[in-house]
């Protein structure tokens, strides 16, 4: 598609529509931002997807048009979009009706939605609405390039978290391990609990730690929202296992495979699965590359001798080692919390290794 | 001392001069931060220490005052200072003659310098300034909390480095570590070989990886200044290797024991040493609390199984790790060098394990 058919205005605004993406939280829905710019190019308004429950970002930048505009110029208007917008009903109905409604007068998304979501753009067209795909399409995939690999797999995307030492370990030679981060940081993690729709630990650390695996607030409440509490592994869990509950809301799974356990949690509609861990499972779930999203919670101790943050990948020589890199989505790649460091990662993408390290 | 002594403004200002005197960078001499005031309580001028070889704060704020400032007006001016003015005849005199030449009529400094360059105060009383010290003095105790510690044990400031995964490896299974970090990241470990006096490194890391030991630019040409390149252990280090060079900058000391090689070192002169590694040198220096600085370079790789970037330290147990904190001196404790993370640190002193994790 041929790059004059965008004006330098919406590639502008589409590229304030990937930061106003970038704003969002990850997890079962992409990230996407949109604006909306006036007949002269000018941006009016701006909005994006916060995360699972909340408005589409077109929904949000319609919402943020200026009090007192007048609505029949909205036909004159452009609304630039980081991915074509819905066509399904979700809570707000199809984001395409809305923009439909609105009377805007042009869209211009820059990736195709390839979900069953999808239809959105000739939903629109049939509308009268002036429809143009791909303008910044790359950066639009390489924005989720994570959440289209899990969708295209059909399974939950996935969070892992992890609380470690500087020196990578999650408890000390004897075992202990309460608490490695501050207060702040276990609350952080516990915010990620109540937005999944399961979590996911093996029968070792419900063993070990007998952990509850609820997501709680700062007092210690239940939050309002909880997930599936999934316990991988062949092991019995004890009847009085503190992770059983008593909400019904309890899942054991007897396999150590991941992409087993992600399918049959797809099955009961999982989107959005944590790994919660111990060492032998998140390496289980990053030998085969089914981690999406990992914050690493890093406390300023060292242990020197102690649990390691995983168990072995699997990887004998530098060359092999599995590449990350920093996610600024969600408030940042780097956040103080407490005495403790958050940093935010994602897979790099295969062959994508990062240019300054390649070029040597 | 009474609190009445000093005005509000100087109390601001002070404030101020510990956050100049964070600007500079930790090495073989004190972080300081000086400011001038008017006789209104306007700060005229502020200036820091960068480092070892750059001019004094007080010289610093001297400098900053500005042009066509009548000079005689300094004599109802003030000049705050984290630490007393040096008596000492350093490469631009000492600080407490500029001060008192400058004319500057009143002097409120934070900490007592303790050292062999102690008795500015003295001085410049004798010179009629009218000098008060303890403004903010626990800040600015703690601000250089380990330099204090290495100055009162008559040893080198130590600086470690670390270049390590996410997961705490510094090579991987196969011993291939060539290169973990970027470019950028170990440009910047060059420019710390380039401020030091020495490096220390192990036998073992001689023997492994035959490294150079040399502080190199950007193109890979020596830089100016080159440490003192220290092999520590009883191994035998081979004619031809590498660290022994040509220019007589290298020394070998047969022992094990950290207190031992600073302690030569302090003899030779040596103010700043970096701990380069590896694993077992760098627990030995930990292990006995002799590391003042750690720079920690994390690249976004997972390896899952190597060698870790210190040896056991003797900790069994979470309630006896080795508490560190965040240093926000010379750039921030958290810097992105190019695919890494920088991440600097100091060991918290004694007892003050922090709030947010004692309150648990």
């Amino acid at each position: 598609m041929a790059t004059q058919e965008f004006t330098a205005a919406e590639e502008r605004a589409m590229q304030l529509a990937l930061g106003e993406a970038r704003r969002g939280m990850r997890g079962a829905n992409p990230l996407v931002g949109a604006a909306v710019l006036d007949a002269d190019g000018a941006v009016l308004a701006s909005g994006y997807h916060r995360g699972a429950g909340f408005p589409h970002a077109e929904i949000e930048a319609l919402a943020n048009l200026p009090e007192g505009l007048d609505r029949t110029t909205l036909a004159d208007c452009t609304m630039v979009v980081t991915l074509e917008p819905c066509n399904h009903q979700g809570r707000t109905g199809p984001c395409a009706v809305a923009v439909a409604e609105a009377g805007i007068g042009r869209l211009v998304h820059a990736s195709d939605d390839q979900t069953s979501a999808a239809g959105g753009a000739d939903y629109l067209r049939s509308r009268g609405v002036d429809v143009r795909s791909g303008l910044c399409r790359d950066a639009a995939l390489d924005l989720n390039q994570r959440w289209f690999k899990a969708k295209s797999a059909r399974r939950p995307f996935t969070t892992m978290h992890i609380a470690q030492t500087l020196d990578g370990l999650i408890a000390a030679a004897d075992g202990s391990s309460q608490w490695i981060t501050s207060e702040a940081a276990r609350q952080d993690s516990h915010g990620i609990r109540a937005r999944v729709d399961a979590i996911i630990a093996g029968t070792g650390t419900v063993l070990a730690d007998n952990p509850r695996l609820t997501a709680r607030t700062g007092n210690g409440e239940p939050a309002a929202s909880q997930p599936l509490r999934v316990v991988m592994g062949t092991r019995d869990v004890p009847a009085d296992a503190a992770v059983r509950g008593s909400d019904g809301k309890f899942l054991q799974l007897h396999t150590h495979d991941p992409a087993e356990v992600l399918d049959l949690l797809a099955g009961r509609g999982v989107a959005h699965a944590m790994i919660e861990g111990g060492a032998t499972v998140a390496a289980a779930f990053l030998k085969v590359d089914l981690v999406d999203e990992l914050v690493l919670y890093l406390a300023p101790l060292l242990l020197g001798a102690g649990t390691r943050s995983t168990a072995p990948l699997g990887i004998g020589t530098l060359a092999d080692a599995a590449h990350w890199r920093w996610d600024s989505s969600g408030g940042g790649h780097t956040t103080n919390l407490g005495a403790d460091l958050r940093l935010h990662l994602e897979p790099a993408p295969a062959g994508s290794t990062p240019a300054v390290r390649k070029g040597l």
